[in-house]
């Protein structure tokens, strides 16, 4: 038996999200399938970070166990094969330690935010950004979300039905910056709270449009309460970008 | 009667190009559909460059007459509203001058095409992009493509079903580079024949591959021959991206 680790990309719009769910086809699902189709064998794909419904991903990181032997690179062609018309595609596949597991041994997750900021709706980028008729100001953005930066319980910026253990995390990075009409929000962490950087989206969009200043990020993330931060940003401007092992 | 002129950008991939067919929907379809279903009336939209089947547009200009009296900015936004949920956008709406023709006021048309160069299939860019596999040189597919530039007779590079009435164009434009995994070519001329920044990329893959040198660029161009000539690349990597009047 090989444990392989697979780089992935997706664009999640058509699926559940990551992980296996009896409403509707998930990215796990597809790539499972793909690999039975390939080799027979039913594996468990396990992932870095288990997406939403209708969330991205550029690097995903699955790791998953298959006895038939192959090279990694057998394993990429024919997994991208056999995923087919899904749009999920294998960057990469290696073989790895037998000890790697894709969601515990990652010691850093960065996503990426997209707010195309403009009047008129998506066509091109439909399902794969968020887009904010008002006007949004970056660089107030960028300010108030320092206050996030660092150790803090996020319990403001957490899911009701988030399973993490404590809502206490360590946000490394949260970058607010305009490229043209897109307003990029680049967030690392060791890991995140379930909607957490939907969340945080969601309230530096309030900053943005100046309902909001960076004494209002900071007082939402002091409330510790839910109610007290903005509304939870839609699934389709964010992307898991990378994870770091 | 008012002659408005729109900015528009679309995903091709649903339609059949930019032309009313009885195959398909066409995005001029959607776009007089959507006017109608606003004002109804029965309007002929015309634009700069009537794309084809698959061929996306960033910045396509359309222009079309209508009596009904209304602001530009309630036009955008009424269109918009009707054109869901096709991905058609309307960017900017403005009264034009009556004599206004988007296509033949127009005296430059920049097109972009885009290759993904990796081994895996495109997920998040599928329909997007043309991917190709085996590694390219973008500077050698760059220095090659300055065979092109300047005024010649792109016979070579021209479609069977062309209906321009000389095959002599001016290319003033046509860079290649890479940007990351991407390739990205430029093309900047007052007007082009059909498929011909299709038939040009698909010569310059060629050449990146090493298959082609610029010299076979260069008599390729000189046969005024489309044998002599590369393969069409596929449309989904092209981008109708500005018109200039």
């Amino acid at each position: 038996m090989t444990r392989f680790r697979l780089l992935i990309e997706y664009d999640g719009s058509p699926f559940v999200g990551w992980q296996r769910q009896d409403n509707g086809i998930s990215v796990q699902q597809a790539l499972e399938d793909a690999v039975f189709a390939f080799c027979g064998e039913r594996t468990d794909a396990v992932a870095a970070g288990r997406t939403d419904a209708g969330v991205h991903a550029l690097g995903q990181v699955v790791h998953l166990d298959i006895e038939k032997p192959c090279s990694p690179g057998t394993l990429r062609d024919a997994v991208n094969f056999h995923l087919k018309p899904q749009p999920v595609a294998v960057l990469t596949a290696d073989a790895a330690d037998p000890g790697f597991h894709a969601r515990f041994s990652a010691v850093g997750r960065r996503y990426l935010y997209r707010i195309v900021n403009r009047r008129a709706p998506l066509a091109l980028d439909r399902g794969r950004a968020w887009r904010v008729a008002a006007p949004l100001d970056a660089g107030a953005m960028h300010q108030a979300a320092q206050a996030l930066v660092g150790r803090h319980d996020f319990t403001s910026f957490r899911s009701s039905i988030c399973q993490a253990a404590s809502p206490v995390k360590t946000l490394g990075r949260l970058d607010v910056r305009r490229e043209g009409q897109e307003i990029l929000i680049h967030a690392e962490a060791r890991s995140f709270l379930h909607h957490q950087v939907r969340n945080m989206a969601g309230s530096l969009r309030l900053v943005g449009e100046g309902r909001w200043t960076g004494d209002d990020i900071a007082a939402a993330l002091s409330a510790k309460d839910r109610r007290a931060a903005g509304p939870t940003a839609p699934p389709e401007g964010l992307y898991l970008v990378e994870v770091r092992y």
